[in-house]
Protein backbone atom coordinates (compact mmCIF):
# COMPACT_ATOMS: atom_id res chain seq x y z
CA UNK A 1 0.00 0.00 0.00
CA UNK A 2 2.59 2.69 0.69
CA UNK A 3 4.44 2.05 -2.50
CA UNK A 4 2.98 5.31 -4.08
CA UNK A 5 4.31 7.53 -1.70
CA UNK A 6 7.80 7.35 -3.06
CA UNK A 7 8.32 11.47 -3.11
CA UNK A 8 11.17 11.93 -0.31
CA UNK A 9 10.06 12.95 2.64
CA UNK A 10 11.83 16.46 2.92
CA UNK A 11 10.82 16.87 -0.70
CA UNK A 12 7.11 16.52 0.47
CA UNK A 13 7.79 18.48 4.09
CA UNK A 14 9.22 21.53 2.35
CA UNK A 15 7.10 22.29 -0.53
CA UNK A 16 3.53 21.91 1.35
CA UNK A 17 2.16 25.29 0.85
CA UNK A 18 -1.75 25.67 1.22
CA UNK A 19 -2.88 25.20 -2.12
CA UNK A 20 -6.23 27.13 -2.39
CA UNK A 21 -7.12 27.01 -6.05
CA UNK A 22 -7.71 23.82 -7.33
CA UNK A 23 -8.88 21.91 -10.32
CA UNK A 24 -11.98 20.60 -10.95
CA UNK A 25 -10.74 17.09 -11.58
CA UNK A 26 -11.90 13.98 -9.46
CA UNK A 27 -9.72 12.34 -7.02
CA UNK A 28 -9.47 8.60 -7.63
CA UNK A 29 -10.50 6.91 -4.85
CA UNK A 30 -7.75 4.39 -4.72
CA UNK A 31 -5.91 8.35 -3.57
CA UNK A 32 -7.95 9.23 -1.32
CA UNK A 33 -7.76 5.56 0.55
CA UNK A 34 -3.98 5.49 0.56
CA UNK A 35 -4.03 9.38 2.12
CA UNK A 36 -6.90 7.94 4.91
CA UNK A 37 -4.47 4.99 5.77
CA UNK A 38 -1.24 7.16 5.73
CA UNK A 39 -3.22 9.43 8.26
CA UNK A 40 -4.18 6.34 10.22
CA UNK A 41 -0.27 5.73 10.88
CA UNK A 42 0.29 8.68 12.51
CA UNK A 43 0.28 9.14 16.42
CA UNK A 44 -2.52 9.00 18.85
CA UNK A 45 -2.91 8.58 22.20
CA UNK A 46 -3.25 5.01 23.69
CA UNK A 47 -3.95 3.67 20.38
CA UNK A 48 -7.37 5.12 21.24
CA UNK A 49 -8.00 5.93 17.29
CA UNK A 50 -10.62 8.32 18.22
CA UNK A 51 -10.56 9.78 14.47
CA UNK A 52 -12.58 9.61 11.75
CA UNK A 53 -12.59 11.25 8.38
CA UNK A 54 -15.84 12.36 6.52
CA UNK A 55 -15.59 12.48 3.15
CA UNK A 56 -17.18 14.78 0.24
CA UNK A 57 -16.64 13.83 -3.43
CA UNK A 58 -20.05 14.32 -4.01
CA UNK A 59 -20.72 17.40 -6.00
CA UNK A 60 -24.33 17.95 -4.99
CA UNK A 61 -23.04 17.85 -1.19
CA UNK A 62 -19.74 20.07 -1.65
CA UNK A 63 -22.42 22.35 -3.43
CA UNK A 64 -24.54 22.59 -0.24
CA UNK A 65 -21.63 22.23 2.18
CA UNK A 66 -19.59 25.32 0.17
CA UNK A 67 -22.64 27.66 1.13
CA UNK A 68 -22.04 26.61 4.55
CA UNK A 69 -18.33 26.92 4.62
CA UNK A 70 -18.39 30.82 2.97
CA UNK A 71 -20.63 31.96 5.61
CA UNK A 72 -18.49 30.51 8.36
CA UNK A 73 -15.85 32.00 6.77
CA UNK A 74 -17.26 35.58 6.68
CA UNK A 75 -18.30 34.93 10.43
CA UNK A 76 -14.48 34.61 11.26
CA UNK A 77 -14.10 37.49 9.49
CA UNK A 78 -16.44 39.64 11.22
CA UNK A 79 -14.78 37.75 14.26
CA UNK A 80 -12.21 39.60 13.35
CA UNK A 81 -13.60 42.91 13.06
CA UNK A 82 -13.42 42.41 9.03
CA UNK A 83 -16.80 43.23 7.12
CA UNK A 84 -16.00 43.34 3.73
CA UNK A 85 -12.71 42.38 1.82
CA UNK A 86 -12.23 46.37 1.89
CA UNK A 87 -11.23 45.77 5.59
CA UNK A 88 -8.39 43.34 4.59
CA UNK A 89 -4.84 44.43 5.36
CA UNK A 90 -3.65 45.03 1.88
CA UNK A 91 -0.19 42.85 3.15
CA UNK A 92 -1.58 40.45 4.73
CA UNK A 93 -2.37 38.60 1.37
CA UNK A 94 -3.67 35.22 2.94
CA UNK A 95 -6.92 37.21 3.62
CA UNK A 96 -7.50 37.62 -0.67
CA UNK A 97 -6.29 34.02 -0.98
CA UNK A 98 -8.23 32.66 1.74
CA UNK A 99 -11.58 34.37 0.19
CA UNK A 100 -11.50 33.12 -2.91
CA UNK A 101 -11.51 29.38 -1.31
CA UNK A 102 -14.98 30.09 0.24
CA UNK A 103 -16.29 31.17 -2.72
CA UNK A 104 -14.60 28.82 -4.57
CA UNK A 105 -14.84 26.12 -2.16
CA UNK A 106 -18.67 24.86 -3.56
CA UNK A 107 -16.81 23.45 -6.69
CA UNK A 108 -13.61 21.79 -5.03
CA UNK A 109 -13.68 17.95 -6.05
CA UNK A 110 -13.38 16.71 -2.45
CA UNK A 111 -13.55 18.08 0.95
CA UNK A 112 -12.46 15.81 4.06
CA UNK A 113 -13.95 16.60 7.06
CA UNK A 114 -11.37 14.86 9.95
CA UNK A 115 -13.56 14.65 12.43
CA UNK A 116 -12.95 12.71 15.81
CA UNK A 117 -15.55 10.42 18.32
CA UNK A 118 -14.71 12.86 21.25
CA UNK A 119 -13.77 16.67 21.76
CA UNK A 120 -10.49 17.29 23.58
CA UNK A 121 -8.55 15.04 21.40
CA UNK A 122 -6.55 17.31 19.25
CA UNK A 123 -3.20 15.61 19.53
CA UNK A 124 -4.67 12.36 18.25
CA UNK A 125 -6.61 14.07 15.23
CA UNK A 126 -3.96 16.63 14.03
CA UNK A 127 -0.78 13.95 13.29
CA UNK A 128 -3.12 12.03 11.17
CA UNK A 129 -4.18 15.05 9.34
CA UNK A 130 -0.48 15.74 9.18
CA UNK A 131 0.13 12.77 7.37
CA UNK A 132 -3.23 13.09 5.11
CA UNK A 133 -1.78 16.70 4.06
CA UNK A 134 1.74 15.46 3.50
CA UNK A 135 0.66 11.94 1.51
CA UNK A 136 -1.67 14.61 -0.52
CA UNK A 137 1.05 16.02 -1.77
CA UNK A 138 3.31 13.29 -2.51
CA UNK A 139 0.48 12.59 -4.78
CA UNK A 140 0.44 15.87 -6.25
CA UNK A 141 -2.80 16.35 -4.81
CA UNK A 142 -2.91 20.19 -3.21
CA UNK A 143 -4.80 21.10 0.35
CA UNK A 144 -5.35 23.24 3.10
CA UNK A 145 -5.94 23.14 6.26
CA UNK A 146 -9.02 25.09 7.19
CA UNK A 147 -11.67 25.36 10.17
CA UNK A 148 -15.09 26.21 10.47
CA UNK A 149 -17.22 28.21 12.90
CA UNK A 150 -19.67 27.86 15.40
CA UNK A 151 -22.18 29.67 13.36
CA UNK A 152 -22.97 26.83 10.74
CA UNK A 153 -22.07 23.57 12.89
CA UNK A 154 -25.63 22.70 13.47
CA UNK A 155 -26.50 22.91 9.77
CA UNK A 156 -23.22 21.08 9.08
CA UNK A 157 -23.85 18.30 11.25
CA UNK A 158 -27.60 18.29 9.70
CA UNK A 159 -26.30 18.08 6.34
CA UNK A 160 -23.88 15.49 6.48
CA UNK A 161 -25.47 13.33 9.37
CA UNK A 162 -22.32 13.51 11.29
CA UNK A 163 -23.80 12.98 14.92
CA UNK A 164 -23.79 15.89 17.06
CA UNK A 165 -21.43 13.99 19.37
CA UNK A 166 -18.74 13.29 16.69
CA UNK A 167 -16.56 16.39 16.85
CA UNK A 168 -15.34 18.16 13.96
CA UNK A 169 -12.17 19.32 13.89
CA UNK A 170 -11.40 20.87 10.51
CA UNK A 171 -12.20 21.25 7.11
CA UNK A 172 -9.48 19.98 4.36
CA UNK A 173 -10.80 21.15 0.96
CA UNK A 174 -8.28 18.89 -1.76
CA UNK A 175 -7.84 18.86 -5.86
CA UNK A 176 -4.97 19.26 -8.13
CA UNK A 177 -3.48 22.88 -7.91
CA UNK A 178 -3.82 25.42 -10.05
CA UNK A 179 -0.63 26.82 -9.33
CA UNK A 180 2.67 25.42 -7.89
CA UNK A 181 3.45 23.66 -4.96
CA UNK A 182 6.85 25.63 -3.00
CA UNK A 183 8.36 26.89 0.05
CA UNK A 184 6.53 28.70 2.25
CA UNK A 185 7.97 31.53 4.49
CA UNK A 186 8.60 30.90 8.42
CA UNK A 187 10.54 32.58 11.01
CA UNK A 188 14.83 31.44 11.41
CA UNK A 189 14.24 28.68 13.54
CA UNK A 190 16.71 29.98 16.03
CA UNK A 191 13.97 32.44 16.93
CA UNK A 192 11.86 29.80 17.91
CA UNK A 193 13.93 27.13 19.69
CA UNK A 194 15.27 27.10 23.46
CA UNK A 195 17.90 24.81 24.15
CA UNK A 196 17.92 23.83 27.88
CA UNK A 197 16.82 27.33 29.42
CA UNK A 198 13.75 29.25 27.68
CA UNK A 199 15.67 32.40 26.52
CA UNK A 200 18.81 30.14 25.41
CA UNK A 201 18.77 30.45 21.49
CA UNK A 202 20.47 27.57 19.48
CA UNK A 203 24.00 26.59 18.92
CA UNK A 204 23.42 27.31 15.19
CA UNK A 205 21.90 31.13 15.89
CA UNK B 1 18.64 21.89 3.92
CA UNK B 2 16.07 19.09 3.73
CA UNK B 3 18.31 16.98 0.96
CA UNK B 4 19.16 14.89 4.25
CA UNK B 5 15.45 13.91 4.53
CA UNK B 6 15.54 11.10 1.39
CA UNK B 7 13.60 8.17 2.86
CA UNK B 8 10.47 7.88 1.04
CA UNK B 9 7.46 10.08 3.04
CA UNK B 10 5.50 6.01 2.53
CA UNK B 11 7.76 4.20 4.32
CA UNK B 12 8.70 7.16 7.19
CA UNK B 13 4.99 6.91 7.59
CA UNK B 14 3.80 3.21 7.77
CA UNK B 15 6.83 2.37 9.76
CA UNK B 16 6.37 5.34 12.29
CA UNK B 17 6.01 3.78 15.43
CA UNK B 18 6.50 4.57 19.34
CA UNK B 19 10.16 3.77 20.47
CA UNK B 20 10.05 4.50 24.23
CA UNK B 21 13.67 2.16 24.61
CA UNK B 22 16.34 4.68 23.42
CA UNK B 23 20.17 4.45 23.32
CA UNK B 24 21.83 6.57 25.52
CA UNK B 25 24.08 7.86 22.27
CA UNK B 26 23.44 12.11 21.69
CA UNK B 27 21.86 13.05 18.58
CA UNK B 28 23.57 15.27 17.18
CA UNK B 29 22.86 19.42 16.67
CA UNK B 30 22.51 19.53 13.11
CA UNK B 31 19.56 16.71 13.31
CA UNK B 32 18.13 18.75 15.75
CA UNK B 33 18.31 22.04 13.64
CA UNK B 34 16.77 19.58 10.94
CA UNK B 35 13.72 17.98 12.94
CA UNK B 36 12.71 21.29 13.52
CA UNK B 37 12.92 23.14 10.37
CA UNK B 38 11.00 20.10 9.18
CA UNK B 39 8.21 21.08 11.56
CA UNK B 40 8.26 24.70 11.22
CA UNK B 41 7.30 23.97 7.79
CA UNK B 42 3.89 22.32 8.57
CA UNK B 43 0.25 24.45 8.16
CA UNK B 44 -0.17 26.85 11.20
CA UNK B 45 -3.41 29.41 11.32
CA UNK B 46 -3.30 32.71 9.15
CA UNK B 47 0.90 31.21 9.21
CA UNK B 48 1.40 33.38 13.08
CA UNK B 49 3.81 30.62 13.89
CA UNK B 50 2.49 30.41 17.46
CA UNK B 51 4.71 26.99 18.25
CA UNK B 52 7.76 27.41 19.99
CA UNK B 53 10.45 24.23 20.72
CA UNK B 54 11.95 23.86 24.04
CA UNK B 55 14.98 21.00 23.34
CA UNK B 56 16.62 19.66 26.37
CA UNK B 57 20.27 17.69 25.74
CA UNK B 58 21.98 18.69 29.00
CA UNK B 59 22.06 15.42 30.58
CA UNK B 60 21.54 17.62 34.16
CA UNK B 61 18.10 19.42 33.45
CA UNK B 62 17.09 16.26 31.67
CA UNK B 63 17.75 13.61 35.03
CA UNK B 64 15.75 16.67 36.74
CA UNK B 65 12.52 16.59 34.60
CA UNK B 66 12.83 13.18 34.52
CA UNK B 67 11.68 12.90 37.98
CA UNK B 68 8.66 15.17 37.16
CA UNK B 69 7.63 13.20 33.82
CA UNK B 70 7.72 9.95 36.05
CA UNK B 71 5.69 11.46 38.54
CA UNK B 72 3.31 12.77 35.80
CA UNK B 73 3.10 9.29 34.02
CA UNK B 74 1.55 8.07 37.41
CA UNK B 75 -0.36 10.82 38.01
CA UNK B 76 -2.06 10.12 35.29
CA UNK B 77 -2.72 6.45 35.53
CA UNK B 78 -4.13 6.90 39.04
CA UNK B 79 -7.00 9.26 37.22
CA UNK B 80 -7.40 5.95 34.79
CA UNK B 81 -7.62 3.77 38.40
CA UNK B 82 -4.46 2.51 38.31
CA UNK B 83 -2.36 2.58 41.72
CA UNK B 84 0.87 0.33 40.95
CA UNK B 85 1.74 -1.86 37.72
CA UNK B 86 -0.45 -4.96 39.65
CA UNK B 87 -4.02 -2.93 38.20
CA UNK B 88 -3.04 -2.49 34.46
CA UNK B 89 -4.73 -4.86 32.24
CA UNK B 90 -2.08 -7.84 31.38
CA UNK B 91 -3.64 -7.55 27.70
CA UNK B 92 -2.97 -3.69 27.32
CA UNK B 93 0.52 -4.04 26.51
CA UNK B 94 1.09 -0.18 26.19
CA UNK B 95 1.07 0.71 29.45
CA UNK B 96 4.16 -2.09 30.89
CA UNK B 97 6.20 0.06 27.94
CA UNK B 98 5.46 3.09 29.03
CA UNK B 99 5.76 2.97 32.34
CA UNK B 100 9.13 1.38 31.76
CA UNK B 101 9.69 4.78 29.20
CA UNK B 102 9.01 6.70 32.72
CA UNK B 103 11.66 5.10 34.48
CA UNK B 104 14.09 5.27 31.80
CA UNK B 105 13.62 8.70 30.57
CA UNK B 106 15.76 10.46 33.09
CA UNK B 107 18.40 8.91 30.68
CA UNK B 108 16.86 9.71 27.21
CA UNK B 109 19.44 11.65 24.94
CA UNK B 110 17.19 14.34 23.63
CA UNK B 111 13.54 15.62 25.26
CA UNK B 112 11.64 18.11 22.92
CA UNK B 113 8.40 20.19 24.57
CA UNK B 114 6.31 21.28 22.00
CA UNK B 115 4.86 24.62 23.19
CA UNK B 116 3.28 27.88 22.09
CA UNK B 117 2.82 31.02 22.77
CA UNK B 118 -0.46 30.82 23.37
CA UNK B 119 -3.59 28.42 24.51
CA UNK B 120 -5.90 26.94 22.35
CA UNK B 121 -3.78 26.51 18.94
CA UNK B 122 -3.40 22.79 18.99
CA UNK B 123 -4.42 23.34 15.30
CA UNK B 124 -1.07 24.79 14.71
CA UNK B 125 1.10 22.88 17.07
CA UNK B 126 0.57 19.45 16.18
CA UNK B 127 1.12 19.34 12.33
CA UNK B 128 4.62 20.30 13.36
CA UNK B 129 5.03 17.92 15.60
CA UNK B 130 4.16 15.33 13.50
CA UNK B 131 6.53 16.86 10.92
CA UNK B 132 9.06 16.72 13.78
CA UNK B 133 8.51 12.81 14.15
CA UNK B 134 8.41 11.82 10.91
CA UNK B 135 11.67 13.93 10.27
CA UNK B 136 13.08 11.97 13.30
CA UNK B 137 11.70 8.64 11.46
CA UNK B 138 13.61 9.38 8.27
CA UNK B 139 16.54 9.86 10.19
CA UNK B 140 16.74 7.15 12.52
CA UNK B 141 15.84 8.66 15.28
CA UNK B 142 13.25 7.14 17.53
CA UNK B 143 10.22 9.36 18.80
CA UNK B 144 6.89 8.86 20.78
CA UNK B 145 4.71 11.69 21.66
CA UNK B 146 3.64 12.26 25.02
CA UNK B 147 1.97 14.50 27.49
CA UNK B 148 2.17 15.89 31.20
CA UNK B 149 -0.02 16.42 33.58
CA UNK B 150 -1.53 18.97 35.85
CA UNK B 151 0.63 18.22 39.00
CA UNK B 152 3.70 19.27 37.40
CA UNK B 153 3.23 21.99 35.39
CA UNK B 154 4.42 24.60 37.98
CA UNK B 155 7.71 22.58 38.39
CA UNK B 156 8.08 21.70 35.10
CA UNK B 157 7.49 26.00 34.17
CA UNK B 158 10.32 26.45 36.53
CA UNK B 159 12.88 24.39 36.67
CA UNK B 160 13.01 25.21 32.46
CA UNK B 161 11.99 28.70 32.51
CA UNK B 162 9.53 28.47 30.05
CA UNK B 163 7.21 31.77 30.99
CA UNK B 164 3.87 30.56 32.50
CA UNK B 165 1.63 32.13 29.40
CA UNK B 166 3.64 29.90 26.84
CA UNK B 167 1.71 26.68 27.02
CA UNK B 168 3.13 23.09 27.01
CA UNK B 169 1.37 21.14 24.18
CA UNK B 170 3.17 17.65 24.56
CA UNK B 171 6.62 16.14 25.73
CA UNK B 172 8.89 14.32 22.90
CA UNK B 173 11.88 11.93 24.09
CA UNK B 174 14.27 10.79 21.56
CA UNK B 175 17.03 9.05 21.01
CA UNK B 176 18.20 6.20 18.42
CA UNK B 177 16.15 3.02 19.09
CA UNK B 178 17.14 -0.34 21.15
CA UNK B 179 14.58 -2.23 18.91
CA UNK B 180 13.47 -1.37 15.84
CA UNK B 181 10.95 1.07 13.45
CA UNK B 182 8.01 -1.17 12.48
CA UNK B 183 4.52 -1.37 11.87
CA UNK B 184 1.54 -0.19 13.96
CA UNK B 185 -1.92 -1.58 14.38
CA UNK B 186 -4.57 0.19 13.08
CA UNK B 187 -8.67 -0.02 12.44
CA UNK B 188 -9.37 -1.08 8.87
CA UNK B 189 -9.92 2.58 6.97
CA UNK B 190 -13.47 1.26 6.21
CA UNK B 191 -14.32 1.33 9.75
CA UNK B 192 -13.19 5.15 10.42
CA UNK B 193 -14.01 6.42 6.84
CA UNK B 194 -17.68 7.58 5.54
CA UNK B 195 -18.64 9.03 2.57
CA UNK B 196 -20.90 11.78 1.30
CA UNK B 197 -23.38 10.58 4.76
CA UNK B 198 -22.07 9.90 7.81
CA UNK B 199 -22.60 5.86 7.81
CA UNK B 200 -22.38 5.84 4.05
CA UNK B 201 -18.66 3.14 3.89
CA UNK B 202 -16.03 4.00 1.71
CA UNK B 203 -16.44 2.09 -1.42
CA UNK B 204 -13.59 0.17 -0.80
CA UNK B 205 -14.95 -1.76 1.73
Amino acid sequence: MPNRLTMPIGEAMFSQRAIRRLKPDPIKEEDIRLMIEAAQKAPNGGNNQPGRFFVMNDPAIISEFGKLYHEAWWAKRKDEGFNSAEDFPKEHKTHFYAMKLADEIKDAPLIILACAIKAGVDNSVFPPVQNLLLAARALGIGSTLTTLHATVMERVHKLTGIPEDVKIYCCIPMGYPRGNFGPTKRLPSREITFFNQWGTAPPWS
